[in-house]
């Protein structure tokens, strides 16, 4: 394949945008291969895992994540908890707004504004969580005492009603949402809340272990999609190394290989380990996913979409 | 504070090169201030939280972090399972070796080793940690069914004898290690795997959170020493939140903050939060931790040990 | 400014995805900005220095700087000499290919084949350049014996036919190209191939420096678009300084501020020097720029294409 | 090689704690690896290019450049003007100071304060650059018109007395500095302001090309120390390519290979150019030279001082 000479056509769409870039070499080129990705990974059938870290939740990403569940993208997804609360908190009507990444932190602080990189949310977004937790987790040990993690987020998504709220569109899908650190955030903070007075209530985490790793086999062509690094991206992989590897894997991340970590790491380490197959459909793309996933998945989504396969 | 050439000194001593990296600039000066933090953390009587991704217990870090245990240098320990696995697998005796960061992937998955960056873990050495899990399991049920994550770690903890295992030297010294993504990894499929037999074996992480909650007053001074990102680093931060925020914090990672990662989030961007205290003693220094810790953690143990505090 | 859902819609155009990226967060929302800056500067009658380094030249970008210059969007080129080789050898009909960031390179390099991170290109390629270089030399010396930097360029930028050269496009424009580190590339050995010869032969750089100081005055409204740090970067930014800085900036970089070099410094640093104003409009944009670049640019092209400004 | 756990060691040194470091693994094995090569480097004879950027002239770097000068571990010196400048505004009896990274980047301006990373300089420092080179350039000017950029470094350290300012110690110990792109910051200005008046006085950059091009043969054993990226690093390793390539590489810097830069190219991919041999001892160490570079380099000195080779 060659490198093409990019030109701007005036009204060109994004998709046209996106498969032009697959051309210009590097960081474009690896792009380009995972629009390809996408595309195989859908047609083939394959069980896909959609990963990502929590503030690509806090970010405008998360209307996108909600309609590739719609879409039927997304068989799995897996986060951390704090994208899980910020999905929420957007579907009970709270706005983050558009900041910088050097202000007087300070002076935000003293204004009840919390900041994730430019992204800026207000305490009193974080108080609309509480008052809707409280009443739910109330209801849910009404019907019973142990919960695993995924029930616990099943529930969640039930009770809200945004079209873009991922959460929502997951429970209506039925397609089990996945945290493995459950109470790494405000959720963990009301969770031990409720238990004070609930002794018996449990939320049960290695159940969740036994729900992903049974949802395929050996036998499913499987998928992921790994947005930014961390425990996400990590438990998808290491629970379907049970089942065989990956056969579609794309990664996206900022991290680099260079450190040794799990955030950074390749897909060609995830070769090492069984993670993905060896002979996987699989690419990195480097640069923020903000940016990334959308300009590689566009594209896809405008062919399976003129193919009928969504 | 001025910048000052530096120079070689036939036998100095890695004390004295890590105090004149600081005045050297760019990280070098980041670094000595994480030095100075260090020192101070530790004679203000702080309670010290040190957190460290899986892949620094991976490297030989690993027994870096027990002998600061031993030292007093750690008053709660949080990592994610890897990390603990493998350190529990290097305590039964097996060696990683170092390897490359671009090998043939696909050969030393034929050959039976996995790559963690440039360090190589073969098959055998996973097996161990499953042969020296499923009896500890049994023994622990024995004694009751339901288990913090904490409890977990201090019953492995106490089963190894190995002066460079961190978790032998926190259990030696009561250190609690916190693992808020406990079923992420080979621990997770052990657990899986024990409970099938066991159902009402349970692991009860909510109840690692109001332990490491309570672990720590508002009163007490609180300092943090985050090496990486992710879910270890979070969870120390978030939680201590709760109690006040750090009075102390050295951020040591290669995550930018550009990308609005928790990861790559600064303790500027902490103090937005309260995590970090406005009027803190705050520092972020970018960098591999194979290299940056040890030079900045060296002088503060040697002066720490010179004025007998340590 | 709110962070704002994103959602796919079929066939929207690339455009329109440039412009809600700019609502999504992290460095989306620079991306955004950076669109901004672009309509601003144009709009405003600035002067606009495009400076990239080599690899973009390299890489399919190159087209689109060409059209760039085409459609008024360069008042000045500031690169390096690999860049304007590569362009040169595609502008001779040359092709380079897609490959892979870890090949065998011991292996490429027995078969004649160069890599420049996923690109490929055959020492045949460069033979081509030679072939091409030595009788315009010639040509320019027969012509006089003292030649700038910036008219060495426009002789080159002449001789060839190639609407996606950026060097042919320029010469058709007169926008002047600079090159500060001319020696630094096969032009520098074919220079001192020649100058054996005719040591009469001069190459004039510091009559750029005068040109490009001169090229703008302290009244003219100034504009950079900075691709890349390194020489390229630094004398725009440099020699306008001396004409009281840019008064509109982006910097697309996958460079770290946190090393304190050129090619990482923010539009902030900038502004301690006076390179770019106190009260510009100014961002920098993390991230690979064969994506961030065109899906920053084309959003700007298609509103100032629609209010004929160009 | 295995991993080995890290342990301090009371008074250890720093040669001690580099070469432990080499067995920790990720980058800190890199490391370990880049100590052994600057040993065999000087072992075995090979001319060595020392290559850096002009930001590490700025920090306390200056003054261990000025050293290995001295110590015969660099023939050739390869960088940028700012590098240059800075280490004769320090010649001169300048003191930079250490800064913030993020501080009120407009406050600074106004007060006369010029950031690089966290160092700052004031305008004074400038302008006593320029009070020291227009009456050399005059000096100059009566003994010929004609300069290579070289002879024009050793004319600027002969001038200066500064055991810390590598200018210096090159002059003294006949080490050809380099400097592909001479008019990139205010030594192009001074250039260009002597040049109104002195039309006839001329910087031959191409007969740089041809001294360092023929400073090597193909027989020489040759070794590179390449410090960060730009045009420092490539006008080494292309001008050496001329002569069979670096038997010797060591790469320390930040940038990433992922966007195909220069800055960012490892010496893997050097061997596809043949700029690194095939054979050749060659490593890239990823992180801040500021600190990778000090602990990389003295356990070689530690080494090659006991052997009494240097």
């Amino acid at each position: 394949m060659q490198v093409e000479d990019f030109r701007w056509k005036k009204g060109m769409n994004a998709g046209e945008l996106g498969k032009a870039m697959g051309s210009i070499g590097f960081q474009g080129a690896e792009l380009g291969r995972a629009t390809e990705n996408f595309v195989k990974m859908k047609k083939s059938g394959a069980k896909i895992f959609l990963t990502f870290t929590s503030n690509m939740a806090t970010s405008g990403l998360r209307g996108f994540f909600a309609q590739l569940v719609e879409l039927g993208m997304a068989d799995f997804i897996v986060t951390t908890v704090g994208g899980i609360e910020e999905d929420i908190i957007k579907a009970l009507g709270e706005k983050f707004s558009l900041g910088k990444f050097h202000p007087d932190d300070i002076q935000l602080h003293e204004q009840g504004v919390n900041r994730v990189g430019n992204i800026y949310i207000r305490n009193e977004s974080y108080a609309k969580f509480e008052e809707f937790i409280q009443p739910l987790l109330h209801k849910m040990y009404e019907k019973k005492k142990q919960w695993s993690g995924t029930e616990l987020m099943d529930e969640l998504g039930k009770t809200v009603k945004d079209k873009n709220s991922f959460m929502h569109q997951a429970a209506k899908k039925k397609v089990p949402v996945f945290c493995p650190g459950i109470t790494d955030g405000a959720l963990g903070f009301q969770l031990f809340m409720f238990q004070q007075e609930h002794k018996d209530f449990i939320v049960d985490i290695v159940k969740d272990f036994e729900t992903i790793t049974f949802a395929t086999s050996h036998d499913d062509k499987k998928g992921i999609i790994a947005l930014g690094g961390g425990i996400s991206k990590h438990f998808a992989i290491f629970t379907t190394l049970l089942n065989g590897g990956m056969d579609y894997a794309v990664y996206m991340t900022t991290s680099r290989e260079t450190s040794g970590s799990a955030s950074g790491a390749t897909t060609d380490e995830g070769k090492s380990w069984g993670k993905v197959k060896d002979d996987s459909d699989a690419v990195t793309v480097v640069g923020d996913v903000t940016i990334t996933f959308p300009i590689a998945m566009i594209p896809a989504l405008e062919q399976l979409s003129k193919e009928k396969v969504i």
